[in-house]
């Protein structure tokens, strides 16, 4: 892992940053493709809506582009997390008039999927773990995560790729790390994220891709029962870009028309990463 | 600020430490007074129970305590911070299956507030924030504090010492840094905490004089409304033990009998720092 904090290669951050004290950031997970941080724009405009909704100053573009490019550089496949924190002071939880933001990109391998996860599709559970009902702080990237970190610590089973999560009322929100779509008589849904739950980057862009294909949208609460009557049913986040799911607990799925119809386009159009075959990955271009 | 990180004098941590990624971490805020750490037991037992209630390892409490003592060694008053974080590590929201913890302590000057907060009492407001309901980080001390930090983010008025903070249904639960209690018709009572909140070292301190001194005790879940038409309104935590409020918002209150009977207790005891003279503080024995 390479990083940069604040622009000088370094790997250290002070401990009294409020990030560490109290998860005081956001964050941005990138996927990087032949040398390109894929989807820039747009998530570059969340880490601005985050920053913004969490009553923190704009971070500035141009030198986040120039340093996601420095770092992307050269790189074949890789993921890119970009961390902005409300940085060192204040008194407790009161933040210092003018907070010190501090600004950390690093540079990550492409995660070892097998190509299968994208082909065959992947085995999904569901979580016992909760999403609280917070409107203040739903659909952000912020830097509060336990409960995403408490679901994820639920399982163990490599053959077991995402759990899904229900808020404390038993809907369906999303997978610990990715959005959740169903399509069912011919018509996509995916939760709404009004209360709980990461407005993803690539969930945005599924849903701007399925406009432009003219496929019926809504936008559901629902609890995961409802979902699991879908004719297919798949995940999204900008690392992965598109999943089939085959499995939900006892529940077989079958990748379906338009998992496959929406995976073609985003590989055409470069908006997720290529899956590589087995063996074939490097993180050098 | 001094601070240990694991045992050296440090102020850097990783920032890939999943603390500051995540918010993935526990912590305590204990008052020091004439160099001892008061009410280190329980404070370290909650600790421990955030662990484990986090999955994570626990701590070792003589290398803790040790570590606490050689900060505090010397201290007239001040305000001692634990943080245990996850360490670095996992991919994503997963921890490695053994995490490397992180132990940072890390001592602080008293804060500078006037002795009259513990003898007239303190004004209060309401907070727009409200807290999420989420059974499964009820009552821990947990490094995901964003709506704290939002709720103390609405005010700068530097005679307003608190906000209180209602869940999203509306109940009282407690301050931004503070436990609340309220005396009606000689009925202590205070918000449960089974849904949100931290259940704070004082708050329990508290909580067990009043049944040593016979007090009737409810543990409550009502609206804001309801508490207001308190006979007095009290907020504790463990470095300001005790300060009446004389006003939240545009209703006044008045320090009462029961307020003070604990205030003397815990004075006597040495369970919470005395409020020093204007003027009179200082950092050393």
């Amino acid at each position: 892992m390479t990083s940069l904090i604040n622009g000088e290669v370094g790997s250290a951050l002070a401990s009294a940053d409020r990030a560490t004290q109290y998860g005081d950031a956001v964050f941005e997970t990138i996927a990087v493709e032949h040398g390109q941080p894929l989807l820039w724009q747009r998530h570059c405009q969340r880490l601005q809506q985050g920053l913004l909704r969490l009553k923190l100053p704009a971070a500035d573009e141009t030198v986040l582009r120039s340093e996601a490019e420095e770092l992307s550089s050269g790189v074949r496949q890789g993921v890119l997390k970009l961390l902005l924190t409300a940085g060192v002071g204040g008194r407790g939880y009161r933040r210092p008039d003018v907070p010190d933001c501090q600004r950390i990109l690093s540079l990550h391998p492409y995660p070892d999927y097998p190509a299968r996860f994208w082909t065959d599709g992947v085995v999904v559970r569901r979580c016992q773990m909760r999403l609280a009902r917070q409107p203040a702080l739903a659909g952000l990237k912020h830097g509060n995560r336990l409960e995403q970190v408490l679901a994820r610590a639920e399982w163990t089973d490599a053959e077991i790729s995402e759990g899904l999560m229900c808020d404390t009322e038993g809907m369906l929100i999303e997978g610990t790390m990715s959005n959740v779509f169903a399509v069912r008589d011919g018509i996509l849904s995916t939760p709404a994220l009004d209360q709980s739950g990461v407005a993803g980057i690539m969930r945005e862009c599924v849903l701007d891709l399925a406009a432009e294909l003219e496929l019926p949208v809504r936008i559901v609460t629902a609890p995961l029962d409802v979902w699991l009557q879908a004719d297919e049913l798949f995940l999204t986040n900008s690392v992965i870009g598109l999943w089939p799911v085959r499995q939900v607990g006892v529940t077989p799925f079958r990748p379906g028309p338009v998992a496959r119809q929406l995976q073609k386009c985003l590989s055409e159009r470069r908006l997720a990463p290529s899956p590589a075959p087995p063996g074939t990955r490097s993180t050098t271009a």
